[in-house]
């Protein structure tokens, strides 16, 4: 599955005692559709509050809907802020996130001083003037393959914290400051720590060779605040198609 | 005030028995800066999810804060899907209805066959194919000064239903089917009653001819469906500077 979803009402994406998350609310559709209880796999572990217009997702059933049609029956049992854009059968050892082979994720900052009501929840707003052009040049920082434990939330322990990123530039479109981020994959509120780093350059807290020390010292303490979860987009997952076509394998 | 809101959560503007409603909301922001209890007029009663870009709204206070700063002070209590653009002094004459020259009113429908998350709530998801071209020469029926009786809700008494029309095109902008209106003044669910007969008109299911037809027999049940209130958006409202503004008078 390809599916959207606005996180704001969500306790992000996976299941959990004190909430309901995307998974179970896909899991319960997925019962309606076929009589199945089953826990569906997701590329990547939104927390609550971010948004995806491009998570993947798959899961394992007995159903004799086609794959294709699958969309058009889940969205018919899905609440209205999640949606199934697409589709398809997959080779059974297909796994959404081991088989990622990239990410892009979108961090949108509304810069300007009034809230604009059409971004509440979607946005994090930033009155403050920002330096863009700053921001766009330290995000270059972090292209290429480098560990990136300054910018992983502390406490968590990963193989390895190194990452290849292929993009990360800032743009404005009107009052909306746009981080389009793409990588190899990313830690643990990675992209939002990343833009909170940034930010920090763009009002001129630290300049764009910090952002550079701050990833050589390999310290969270250093890099900026992790920016809201409102403002973080999953866009989309990269696979080779090989993984998932059945018909390439 | 200039104002915008996020309708879904209100019953509309105005205050009424059964739900909180913006001006209730703007009538608790007032309370909380100037410890007066005043229920502000505004320009248009914006229906139950009708969502608004600027809307305008005036009241009286013996505050001394300045009219400027009226904004920030408000946009400190409101609830976040409130925000005021703008404020300042204005004659103690000035009505923002009775005042209003014109009006701008936009129309969002979203068409393509899977819902759109982040335009749930705020644009009509039509799922069928639309002649967008054949809309926007419908449209232009309605400019210039017609009476519009066919396109007011029934059942409603106005001194008259002859009203003014400046402007009323589509566009497409991706998936989103764009209408915009602007008129000396609209009748009750007058912009969705056009908006559901402009959508008969590019579904095929009535020629653009038919929208001059339904306009002259003065007649409502000739028109289309009233279109979903959550598609709609006051967009401005146009004054004549001497109507508020204390320095020309």
């Amino acid at each position: 599955l390809v599916l959207e979803y606005e996180g704001t009402r969500y306790h992000g994406w996976q299941i959990q005692d004190n909430g309901y998350t995307v998974q179970e609310a896909l899991s319960d559709a997925i019962y309606k559709i076929s009589g199945e209880r089953t826990m569906p796999h997701g590329a990547g572990r939104t927390d609550a509050g971010v948004h995806a217009l491009g998570q993947v997702a798959s899961f394992l059933t007995n159903s004799r809907i086609p794959g294709e049609r699958i969309a058009d029956a889940l969205n018919a049992y899905l609440p209205r802020n999640i949606s199934v854009l697409d589709s398809r059968d997959v080779s059974l050892d297909f796994h959404p996130r081991k088989h990622a082979r990239g990410k892009h994720y979108r961090y949108l900052v509304l810069n300007r001083s009034r809230r604009d009501v059409m971004f509440e929840n979607r946005s994090w707003h930033y009155s403050a003037e920002l330096d863009v052009e700053m921001m766009n040049k330290a995000g270059s920082t972090f292209v290429g393959t480098h560990d990136f434990t300054s910018f992983c939330a502390s406490g968590h322990s990963v193989k390895t914290f190194e990452r290849t990123i292929h993009k990360a530039t800032w743009h404005r479109m009107g009052d909306l400051l746009v981080f389009d981020v793409e990588g190899s994959g990313f830690l643990y509120n990675m992209v939002r720590i990343m833009v909170g780093t940034l930010v920090d350059v763009g009002r001129g807290k630290i300049i764009d060779s910090d952002v550079r020390d701050i990833l050589e010292r390999k310290n969270r303490m250093l890099a900026g605040a992790t920016a809201p979860a409102d403002g973080l987009y999953m866009m989309k997952v990269f696979y080779n198609e090989e993984d998932y076509d059945t018909k390439l394998r």
